[in-house]
């Protein structure tokens, strides 16, 4: 039996679970320096959560499975419909604002390419219970000190905002009908994605009017929130939204980060969901590829039978970061933080259950330690110690005779003689 | 739309979440001081790989479901095959000793009980390359170290050892057929885990000959190595295979841990694939449960189209290890591990903005900090700084107009005016 992994899924061999781990371990530090707690839910849930509330793009791609009950499940394709379902559960119990965080791992029965995968770990931070922008600007806050704490500068992203209250105060405003609203938005979400002339034509399909469509593209080609007003007249709702996305602004100012901010009517997103305030962050070399996109929903909670409560939040995916990030040199050398404190050398065979004791001893101290199962001549375990990257070796030799150690530092080469006793206490303390 | 989760999954809310990070964690820290490096596969792989060599109860509760190609896959019941088309497909270019440990989670149809769900997690340490019973050694040694490391003694768990290749030499030294012993091998595996006498019944059940089950049933009322000469005659196999236990058990003395460890004929372990070496490692309150177990595969690499490598490693789940865990009191007060460094209070509405400026500082400084939305009168957000266990509060008051901040210690009550920039330079220095 000679079988392959299926294609669109990743095998992680030490040092890409090394470059894993960089991202996911960062992911936890920022979320928790910045008040999120960590949840999470199953790998599968029923395959009606996932029908009705994601859209048409992930409805489409989902893994969907019977178990032995007949029931029809589904891998999880994205995790805020758990987070909706979890936060209802137990709603009147759990204090808010909830700032919860995750790093899911998710399946998509998307065609691979580079960049998309059947199956990665998304950073998902969202808090719910939180009216203001405030809220969003943190959202965002946080996802930019990811960013910044990987080693990205201003100069490699930009967060792209815009508002879904603004794009549909504007549409009804234009004289599109409220049913048509979610289609318009998936056309208006691939401008940036699509040719100009492309993008118009998925626009007339969408709308047959050609003054609604002048109206659209005339809105689509605003690049500033001054301008915005214009356009807006005295549409309360409109201007509502204007306010609320200046308020936003204000806020990312507060926090330090309006050079990073860009306001960009093109953003509207994908997902059925949202609401109010969308982003996105763009890598800006290349091909702008999206790093991560979020926004507010407040009828998410309602919609899976619970309160109406305001939320906001972002997924990241690992894939497209990955990339921007080992691009730019940002995981480098990752490896060698695996490397082991003590890796302990025998000169002679008879004195390799004193070595395994010693072994055994450090570990339980909670040091990293390792020996050669084959032993050898010295030189050749210490070669294998250089491989490992120990930081010292300890050599077993005649010395231990009279109870000595010989402690090698492996970074400068310089050895000492060491009682094993006080080899032991040196190790407590530190 | 009102969904619940799917029977047999588990949702981490913070507090379970918390439980699972300090298992999950502690997992990676013993692996990595025994020189184990992380690796993963993907959540899914093709059907056929596990309907061959997981053995039959695994292969019954399979998560089975076609891709869009038509494609037959199933979510991971077990990581071992993963690990072995892994090895084999980097055979040549991966120093041996392979010592890789994974913590994945898995999923299997089974009908959900205390400590049987059907999505759990499970560590998995492997040795692969090493002939000498000594790997089986070092298995068992981090396996136990791991148990010790989580606060559990000699009093609370024994490691239950035998040998498939002890119970294959005496099975065909009795006169079994080879073809019979996967099936003996799982009737044989049932010995302690239901009652004697039903146990006889499977037993004749695959063995018609009453003179061989009688030769069986005394070989499974054997309670101690030395005892099995006597039994195994002049058979070169069995003897092998007894001085290989007994080799075992030096190794495990010298290690310091032969007081947690028992030869018991009994394990035989349900898998199909374990050649040599197996355990399982029981905890001796109540009903005996397991919680690890582990052996010896040396045909596995080959079964998967590779070279015949030998190998030796073992599994221990979340779900029975996470109950005798909290039943010992060794997962208490794990949630207030998630406390913050710095609470930001501000007196009055219109320093809001310094104390989200201060909060960004603090955040892109490493520091965990959090604030209150609602705000309102100090002595409340004081109250919400309680409640998210902060170890320090900085009140942004009067005093702020002189550049000075109140640091409170939430711990003591005691409080001091410091100027913000003396502030942050303290951080730093942290």
């Amino acid at each position: 039996m000679n079988i392959q992994s299926v294609k669109g899924t990743r095998d992680f061999y030490p040092e890409d679970m090394a470059r894993r781990n960089f991202i996911a371990d960062l992911w936890k530090e920022v979320s928790i320096r910045n008040g999120f707690v960590e949840y999470d839910g199953p790998i599968f849930e029923y395959l009606a959560m996932y029908q009705q509330k994601s859209g048409d793009e992930i409805a489409s791609q989902l893994f969907a499975f019977e178990d032995r009950g007949g029931r029809m499940l589904a891998i999880r394709p994205e995790i805020t419909p758990t987070l909706a379902r979890m936060v209802n559960q137990r709603i009147n119990a759990l204090p808010r604002p909830i700032k919860w965080f995750s790093s899911p791992r998710l399946c998509r029965a998307e065609r691979p390419q580079k960049g998309r995968l059947r199956e990665f770990f998304q950073w998902n931070i969202d808090i719910i219970g939180v009216e203001d922008c405030l809220a969003d600007a943190e959202i965002i806050f946080c996802a930019a000190d990811f960013l910044l704490a990987a080693g990205m500068t201003a100069a490699d992203f930009v967060v792209r905002i815009s508002s879904r209250r603004l794009i549909a105060a504007m549409l009804e405003y234009f004289g599109v009908e409220k049913e048509k609203l979610n289609a318009v938005y998936a056309v208006l979400d691939k401008k940036s994605k699509i040719p100009q002339d492309a993008f118009e034509k998925m626009l007339e399909e969408a709308i047959a009017d050609s003054d609604k469509r002048r109206k659209i593209l005339a809105l689509m080609s605003v690049d500033s929130l001054d301008k915005l007003g214009g356009i807006a007249g005295a549409d309360e709702n409109a201007n509502k939204a204007i306010d609320e996305l200046k308020k936003l602004f204000g806020w990312l100012a507060t926090m330090g980060i309006a050079d990073l901010c860009k306001f960009d009517i093109g953003i509207v997103r994908g997902l059925a969901y949202y609401t109010g305030i969308v982003f996105e962050i763009y890598d800006k070399a290349g091909d702008m590829r999206a790093i991560c996109g979020g926004g507010r929903y407040d009828n998410l909670l309602a919609d899976f039978g619970g309160q109406k409560i305001t939320a906001t939040g972002c997924g990241m995916g690992d894939c497209v970061l990955g990339i921007i990030l080992e691009e730019k040199g940002l995981l480098k050398n990752l490896a060698v933080a695996n490397s082991i404190d003590y890796f302990v050398a025998f000169a002679e065979e008879s004195l390799q259950n004193d070595a395994l004791k010693l072994i055994a001893k450090l570990r339980r101290a909670g040091a990293k330690a390792d020996f050669s199962y084959k032993g050898g001549a010295l030189g050749k375990q210490m070669k294998q110690a250089s491989a490992v990257n120990a930081s010292k070796c300890v050599i077993i030799g005649q010395e231990y005779q009279t109870g000595q150690l010989v402690v090698k530092n492996m970074t400068d080469g310089s050895q000492q003689n060491v009682a094993e006793k006080d080899f032991f206490d040196g190790l407590r303390q530190q």
